[in-house]
């Protein structure tokens, strides 16, 4: 597979605000509901903020606010909430996309995801303890910097619109635990914000400031690296302005058991197989279909997923189907895709939502394998 | 065009709370951001119901709340709110789901959508007058019924999930106007529920009741009428309570101009389409593709849409786009795809979307036409 990146990219990508050792596939031994923190760590080529817990302090500031420091033991003495978030990133899944046509960005595989318990004060506390209003017309967004800086300096930033982080249902997080433990350096420790539904990149890690504005996040993450465009869209012709900064991310799905190659062998005729699902914006999975003939027949799979009411569904679901294969077949592709609660579902393929930057690829996953005796 | 209905279903189906002439085409001169009532009519195959609005009524009652009867005039006093909401049945684009394989219902092609500016109260303020608490654990669905009534006389029924019904941001109306004038017959006069961003069977006319409970509607239109399913599922193995009824709706888009098969005169070697697109929840469609070359090239089509904060994008966008087309041309198909907020995009093909009843089509729309010199 081609790698196709120019070091400035991938320094500005790299360390970015995303979960897992996302070049690995997926072994499902290690999606279950909560991942330990050993097994989501972060891949990063700029050196990890230092950070000193004792003289940790969070700036906040803005429109429409007073304007205040806080450390954090002043956070955690807000309410604690705790939720189970998938958080993924944008280019989750772009090493296929760079099959079709090269794109710019890491070869990824299919574990730039991942699903963890978060516990930490909400932003909506915390604002509203400050005097936001949540409907103070002049406020649009909610913009956060990171203590790690890219190699010019600049501080990582980004932000999220105001009726998420001020919609009590929106459920944003100040964590500062990750499943029932501190948070680790890898995850942003000591805080870090949690936009349960939303992509990676707004999950701001190290947190250092937060500020109430009327306009998005000038930051380079915010206005360019994380945006789609159509397919005839190229270096020389695109227009940043002219697509939404990626905030909810669309129903996407992927096998993790087998893995592309593996060798199988099927039990009475049929191959389990195990992998993930997950949408954005709280949207709940409702189902995952499976094909091992090209969609001729589609194998409806069980779902796991924690309960939740809508639109809450910020976790990610785990699935299990077996597939029923030709007794003479010595090479099997199957196809998996989701359905989400809206009854999205996926692109069948990537040729139509390639984009220049390699992300959003949600088209439905393939995996050929052997068939054993 | 084979049509496939047993009567129990048409009578069942056919005067649903959809809002336009279904079965035509969308001549884009209709397609303008508020219908006049005139070119909006419901296709209907049983009576109307006869309403009186001296003596019309509407009962509330339920979980947690005070039950009432409100005259017309009662629900007048309330608030009035505005909004330009887009109402679409799930088996718009029904008769191309057929092509592929026959389905349970009318052969509808993509006209059974339609956009206006409701007015009305707020289902929320209404409610809340009545001591209903936002959080009342033991409430989950509001359920509506309406005055017309099947055949065997049970009254059309349909339900929404609390959370956006009871939400001020969800902006469900209980609506007595449409384009600022009172409802026609048709729309459902006297009062019918506005469930932006919500497939047209929950949008209810003739409104005689709501409930507020911890259940869903056990209504046929609920439980059986309106869910998708796998391709595979057939109505030997249907298992209805498998799936979620239909709330939100898919991101969709349609040429409406020219229609499949016109005769066209390119302008400076490019072909002029129009079309709409739409994507439930309140999503807001950020693009919209139209390819002439079966998406070796996609062209961006400009695009007219209310404005709106996230996640309130209620009604529809109308789009235009200049393709251009080879001058040895004579036949070219057009296929448009359109990518909401979230970044979902249609699926490519009805094949791996189909589905008994014949809801739910979003793959790509695709006209043929013939090019005139």
């Amino acid at each position: 597979m081609r790698r196709w990146l120019p070091a400035t990219w991938r320094t500005r990508t790299a360390r970015s605000h995303c979960v897992t050792q996302p070049s690995a596939p997926t072994p499902y031994s290690r999606t279950t509901q909560s991942l330990p923190p050993c097994c989501w760590s972060t891949a990063s080529t700029l050196p990890l903020p230092e950070v000193d817990e004792q003289s940790y302090e969070l700036q906040i500031s803005g429109v429409g606010i007073k304007e205040t420091t806080l450390t954090l033991d002043d956070i955690k003495k807000f309410p604690k909430y705790t939720l189970t978030a998938c958080i993924q990133c944008a280019g989750n899944r772009r090493g296929e996309m760079s099959t079709v046509k090269p794109v710019k960005g890491l070869d990824w595989g299919s574990a730039a995801i991942g699903n963890a318990q978060w516990s930490g004060a909400r932003l909506y506390d915390v604002l509203t303890s400050l005097g936001l209003k949540e409907d103070d017309p002049k406020v649009k967004h909610i913009k956060f910097k990171g203590m790690d800086t890219d190699v010019i300096n600049v501080p990582y930033g980004a932000s999220i619109p105001v009726e998420k982080g001020m919609n009590p249902r929106g459920d944003v997080l100040l964590a500062y635990e990750m499943n029932g433990e501190p948070l680790t350096i890898d995850h942003g420790f000591p805080l870090r914000v949690i936009v349960p539904g939303t992509v990676g990149a707004r999950n701001v890690k190290w947190l250092s400031s937060i500020k109430v504005s009327g306009c998005e996040s000038p930051a380079h993450w915010q206005q360019y690296d994380y945006k789609g465009f159509s397919p005839s869209v190229d270096w020389d012709t695109v227009d940043w302005s002219s697509a939404p900064a990626i905030q909810e991310l669309p129903v996407i799905s992927a096998i993790c058991d087998p893995v592309n190659g593996a060798s199988v062998k099927p039990n009475q005729g049929k191959v389990k197989l195990r992998g993930y699902a997950f949408s954005g914006g709280g949207h709940q999975v409702v189902r995952v279909d499976v094909t091992a003939d090209k969609g001729h027949t589609w194998h409806t799979a069980t779902l796991e997923q924690e309960s939740a009411r809508p639109p809450r569904h910020w976790g990610w679901t785990l699935w299990t189907v077996d597939v029923p294969v030709s007794p003479k077949a010595s090479r099997v592709e199957f196809w998996v895709k989701a359905v989400d609660n809206s009854y999205n579902t996926q692109p069948e393929t990537i040729n139509n939502i390639w984009n220049l930057r390699g992300i959003l690829n949600n088209a439905y996953h393939r995996i050929k394998v052997n068939i054993t005796k």
